[in-house]
């Protein structure tokens, strides 16, 4: 009999079916078995009874195991059903199971309250807890809206390297790798110059592809690996034309995960993102003017927002101006990229954003530089050798248009919209300068053991 | 005034509009000059004439430059239309040309023949050729029917992380990565792993990401850095369930690419493949009797085929089954990885297959082994350690359940549909064991002279 998903039984009351998932609950009475089954689709209780050949199979089954089930759809009573659960108007009357692979007992209770190392130790199972699973559909949805949104743009979606030459950029840490007799690689730690090279081909592409950075810090915010989101486009103004599109994408974003995700929200105990059709647009110096009239802090000479004032501004929007979203705009050249473009009205500032979202950098953008003469010059004031970006600078030969674009952190935005503590249960398999899948002094550990 | 899009111009017959975008052709007479104008939605003719102030600007302007043009919409004379060029009834009666970024005269014609070296080492300029906007027209159009129709099938994507813990498989060539100083991490040179417990969580899922292979070999089949479509499912009974999946996929790519990018094909020259209902699927052994009938070459021992192999197969299923695919099943236990199921009717076969495509293997795929004993059997008999693949084989004490899945390259995929000799013409920046963006010696030379 074909199988049945457990989202289509509604169909088939009254039908006898086999279904296929996991025991993800299971109360063995002594004459009597509830197990709540779920797969792909959704979760059903099935029940045992007056069958002793199937109930001295729940006898020693564990939960997580999976099964293939066979059984009778009904309806429940009036009195049995409960609308707080999915089905909880249907059961499934149970008349056969086939354990396909049986789980041993688990280590811990799977919904329950676990510290983060218990959990990244064992992600393998603790991505089936609820939450997990919620956290993981969320940033499946993130991804898919980004890439809708582009692509009815008339975004072109490109594969950007992650193996490049050197350390183009400078500054930021980089891994390095061996790279055949000729020597060293290194990996990513942007797709920028490849997306402004693209921007001269299609106008406007997007990438979407991890990024790496040796960060030796263990903040709550940074991994060694992230995934990034990442867009260009040209012909246009100014920066403000990125920030419009921007402004669009992430209503679209936040509008898709409310409709998709509601009951992964609902598991999440949070709601979704207040993002008003204009998100606030302040200057760096707007915001810095703000909290020293609020707080009595002057900052105004700060060349760059810290934590705290990014958590401060961001509260505020959302009390004052009804968003969780806000634009900071005019950041110093100093604080910025050599490809920033410099602002025509004030040549200590640049034509950049940041886009803030509950309290944290969510992405940074802006108008690039198009020229190539003022590029190569502003290589040289970074003390970076034009020489080194001469597959980059070609594209600046051969009319490349205005252009801008931004970057945007998946883990980071998946933290913010699940209302996440640590951005490390917002990457299924987190790296840090300590863990790759286990605990890196672990793992040499189990080695050392292996070598005896 | 606002920006118009090329492909929007139809709707503006005898209207003042201002579009923006590359000059692609020009030809500039003593009192007129024609020009072709192209953006990211289409390309359209100009003509300059009776306005000196203009065309003084056209006698110094170099073909890719960037431009603003002012103008009114016209519909050409009947006798000056031709249908068979993009927008060949319209022409902008160009009244101003602004420039926003100049190029420099081009090296060598555009679109032109030029050799791959050249090809490769001006990337920023030849991917604005012709051709090379066919061929990743058509690459993003794989890579969004791949997506569109698993999200259909309920799959969910996730991000496989790429700095994985050691060469974790064994065998391939792996890169190696200095990670702090805990010592070594490695690039992944597959997801598997992680596809199988993902599988675990949701059911089915896939992944599109980078994987890389330090291959010394140079062919024109093989780069070190590849983007890889990944599929995992979970409630299989075997591998025919992949196929048939994959059956399914494949027909809606073809179709895809067919419809989608008819222009695309026509450029490069090479029409939609031959994608049947059902795609034809011989065993291993079958394919060798037929190559034993045909050609009188005993191959039946051979436990896989040489590329000759599957280009005759491929030739064969194009002439006598009318597909340009074929799958290719059961291969031997000793050709196969570690995880892959082992046929129960033949226990030195698998329920594995191979996806080939007009002459080259372009998938490969089967049932993988789900029981946590037999797995760790496998692990030994190949010479692994199972205490290495702790964090993995976690995911088989808790219900994993039968699954199976396939891996396929991006770059193979493209090259086979767009009829490219060489993969490197397929890989916007192809990586290789002499070349990351410019050939690695030349990089060198560059570094070498900058020292001076």
């Amino acid at each position: 009999m074909e199988r049945v998903l457990i989202k289509n039984l509604r169909n088939e009351v009254g039908n006898e079916v086999v279904i296929a998932g996991n025991v993800k609950v299971l109360r063995n009475q002594s004459k009597i078995a509830f197990l709540e089954i779920e797969d792909r689709s959704g979760r059903v209780q099935g029940v045992v009874f007056a069958k002793p050949e199937v109930k001295s199979i729940c006898d020693n089954l564990k939960e997580e195991s999976a099964v293939e089930i066979g059984g009778i759809v009904k309806e429940r009573e009036d009195s049995q059903k409960n609308d707080k659960v999915e089905n909880g108007d249907l059961e499934l009357e149970i008349t056969s199971i086939t354990i396909l692979n049986a789980s041993e007992s688990l280590p811990f209770e799977l919904d329950g309250d676990i510290n983060l190392d218990t959990n990244l130790d064992n992600r393998p199972l603790t991505l089936k807890r609820r939450r997990e699973k919620a956290i993981f559909r969320v940033q499946s949805t993130i991804l898919s809206a980004f890439r809708n949104f582009l692509l009815e743009n008339d975004f072109v979606e490109f594969q950007a390297p992650k193996l490049v030459g050197g350390d183009a950029e400078g500054g930021a840490e980089v891994f390095n790798v061996d790279y055949f007799k000729e020597g060293k690689a290194s990996l990513a730690t942007s797709p920028q110059l490849y997306k402004q090279i693209m921007v001269g081909v299609f106008e406007r592409v997007f990438a979407v592809g991890q990024t790496f950075r040796a960060e030796k810090s263990a903040t709550t915010r940074h991994l060694s690996e992230i995934s990034m989101l990442d867009l260009e486009m040209g012909f246009i103004e100014d920066h403000s034309d990125v920030i419009a599109l921007v402004n669009g994408l992430v209503r679209h974003i936040s509008t898709t995960v409310a409709d998709s995700c509601a009951s992964e929200l609902k598991t999440l105990n949070i709601g979704a993102p207040l993002t008003p059709e204009q998100i606030p647009i302040m200057t760096l110096r707007e915001v810095q003017e703000i909290i020293k009239t609020q707080l009595g802090n002057d900052k105004t000479g700060e060349p760059d927002l810290d934590p705290e004032d990014e958590r401060f501004i961001c509260q505020y929007a959302k009390e004052n101006l009804a968003s969780d979203w806000i634009f900071v705009t005019h950041y110093p050249v100093s604080k910025r990229p050599f490809y920033t473009a410099v602002d025509p009205n004030n040549k200590e500032l640049t034509l950049s954003f940041d886009l803030l979202f509950r309290g944290l950098e969510m992405c940074s953008g802006g108008m690039r530089i198009h020229k190539k003469d003022e590029l190569v010059g502003k290589l040289q004031a970074k003390g970076l050798d034009p020489r080194k970006f001469a597959f980059y600078l070609q594209a600046f030969e051969y009319g490349i248009p205005p252009h801008g674009g931004i970057g945007m952190g998946l883990e980071r935005l998946t933290m913010k919209f699940c209302g996440l503590e640590n951005i490390r249960e917002a990457s299924l398999f987190p790296r840090d300068m300590n863990r790759i899948d286990t605990l890196l002094s672990k793992e040499k550990q189990n080695e050392a053991d292996s070598n005896e």
